[in-house]
């Protein structure tokens, strides 16, 4: 899979609804056809490969991840999640273990939300958390739209049967890599995920003058660039906790006309702000607009919120399988909450859900050097497969 | 000329060496051919436009200014210079008068620098202030050379005897809108321009690590935007001057890999420094490449200066000849020295040179809704026609 949008840098770019996306479905297609197990894709694209149980009536058991990367992301980021879940298919065919429940592996459209707004965009559709046609109407930089790109993407591929959103589950787990430095510097290998902080995503438009750089008096200015400059550094002292608990970054900052010799007339940037606790969340995140519009003289603002995801706390008996599983498995363990979102956390709402992590190297992702052991990953696998394996039995 | 790279706002992008600068110069040559002009072209794509003198070895007397554009410019930036040098050659025609010197108009290659560093590369170039092959060498953002921009705009146009760079002129004329608000907020009709401030250009990039944006808590990351963003606000507050004659500006500034979940591993950004003292310029220019690295960490940084091009006053004789022409002419005008840079600046250290201003509305320019009034536009050409008769006469 890796070497699927791979940048010759160690990493790959494989953003959502890409050709390269395409290629990594249609390469996962092939392998999931050569085993016989069924597939399907819901209307946002997101596809599900499914081994019949004994219980035809059986609602399944869903495993999986992504398989969507950040423009310059790593190996590991989401599809590991979906290969360790296609093992579990794999291994138990290898062995000719049937089970009761169906067991279904899921590849979620567009997690990263790198190309599309939002992240977690798939999960979130078909959990109606956001409409569908919203989310197909998102538009990437270059203006091509989430529906167009899907529909260029599905061209790529077999074709496929179709099932509805939301389709519902008997019980949701995911494996993935940490994607922070928790569990490295505990020495510990598996990850109990307790749960996932909460996330509000804003997009901010500064709207202000273009002018000559050389004759514009800095009082007759409507510097786009000098007001958002000035916007971010309030919302940086804002959110500055000395127990570094915040989570505030502005990944993009885009800059119109960007010619050097011209008084930026717009700026657009978005802010990511996350926090394990849903009523400070709500505290600063509110306070985004105000502080917005605080600093916005003289040009002119307007702040967008794109996304309020709330914590989440995964079921108690899910996150106590997990445990017992990697106790059975002799496996060290450390229970913890996840700074990244993921998926997982639409499926909390639908059906109980749980999570494995394990370690990667430096707490490094969406990066190209993002690396993780491959005992470490195994051991995961194997905790992914006793979670599925005895929830498909019930 | 307004329609070649229209954008439907009012405004025009033709930036430099793009196929709308070959049609603008297309175009210009269709009249000129239709005039029975002679045409030349340097090695670096600048333009001359030849009417023929009665004094075969005079050197000539040349006028002009640039066709290309700001990627949102108006339509009266540059592309006035040239049409009303190209007018002068079209009215002694018409009036059948012959001159002892031959006249030129000149179209400059990439005025703006917007599209390839740095700007006025073309009278640079020509007054050997930046080697040809440096200029030549340099990339738009999309990794295109200056060199094959250049080969694939002179494929579009008709062929064209070749000159070499720096030919020798009796004398130097532009004739542009002021591109600031002095002449029109002292109600004046001609700027007399006396001369131009210094610029200096730099560009910086700050180099961090990617991260994710829900994990990696504050003192672990090193932001190349928080830095970038530090590095502006401790730049923005060396050159904050009372008197507001500084011009500091960051008109691009791009982070990569743009994603909102992602910590910026990389910002470039670029400072365009002006002031009218050399003295100043020279001191606070200095300060760039300390304060940068001042506030470099956790990231590194790289400074590079792009262009330093010192403030340039004009031979005073040439600046008395515009002031009489316009007195001549019964036009109300003021001296003034050019906020802008414009290629005047290069040609100054090659032939006694001047330059004529026009008001332009709201001082407003490098904007779609730049305008100049038809009567300002007249007058100006009117006195680009005195001062280059008269010294053609000489």
């Amino acid at each position: 899979m890796a070497a699927i949008g791979a940048t010759g840098r160690g990493g790959v770019n494989r953003q959502a609804l890409s050709p390269e996306d395409g290629a990594a479905r249609a390469r996962l297609m092939g392998w999931a056809k050569a085993r016989g197990f069924a597939l399907f894709l819901d209307p946002i694209g997101n596809m599900f490969i499914r081994r019949h149980g004994r219980d035809k009536d059986a609602l399944p058991v869903v495993a999986g991840s992504h398989l969507d990367s950040q423009p310059t992301g790593g190996n590991y980021d989401g599809v590991y999640g979906v290969l360790a879940a296609f093992e579990v298919l794999e291994s138990l065919e290898d062995q000719v273990i049937a089970t009761r429940r169906p067991i279904e592996v899921v590849v979620w459209t567009n997690e990263e939300g790198s190309r599309f707004s939002p992240t977690t965009m798939g999960s979130a559709v078909y959990a109606g958390a956001i409409p569908l046609a919203d989310a197909l109407a998102s538009r990437d930089r270059d203006g091509v739209t989430a529906g167009e790109a899907l529909k260029s993407m599905l061209a790529q591929l077999p074709k496929t049967e179709s099932r509805p959103l939301g389709s519902s589950a008997h019980a949701y787990v995911e494996a993935h890599i940490e994607q922070g430095p928790v569990l490295e510097g505990a020495g510990k290998r598996i990850g109990i995920v307790s749960g996932i902080q909460g996330l509000r995503q804003f997009t901010v438009t500064v709207t202000g003058e273009e002018a000559h750089a050389g004759t514009t008096p800095r009082a007759r200015r409507r510097d786009a660039f000098v007001t958002a400059h000035a916007i971010v550094g309030a919302l940086a002292r804002l959110t500055a906790d000395r127990a570094d608990t915040v989570r505030f970054t502005v990944g993009r900052f885009e800059v119109y006309p960007g010619s050097p010799n011209t008084v930026p007339g717009r700026v657009q940037f978005m802010i990511d702000l996350r926090h394990p606790d849903a009523g400070t969340l709500a505290r600063l995140g509110d306070r985004v607009f105000a502080t917005c519009r605080r600093h916005a003289a003289p040009c002119a603002v307007e702040v967008r919120e794109m996304l309020h995801s709330k914590p989440v706390s995964f079921d108690p008996r899910m996150v106590a399988r997990v445990r017992d599983a990697a106790h059975r498995l002799g496996l060290t363990s450390l229970d913890m909450v996840s700074g990244a979102t993921h998926d997982a956390k639409y499926m909390a709402g639908l059906c109980p859900t749980g999570m494995v992590f394990v370690p990667c190297r430096g707490g490094i992702s969406h990066n190209e050097s993002e690396w993780a052991a491959p005992e470490d990953l195994a051991a995961g696998a194997d905790v992914l497969s006793e979670v599925v394996a005895d929830l498909a039995a019930e």
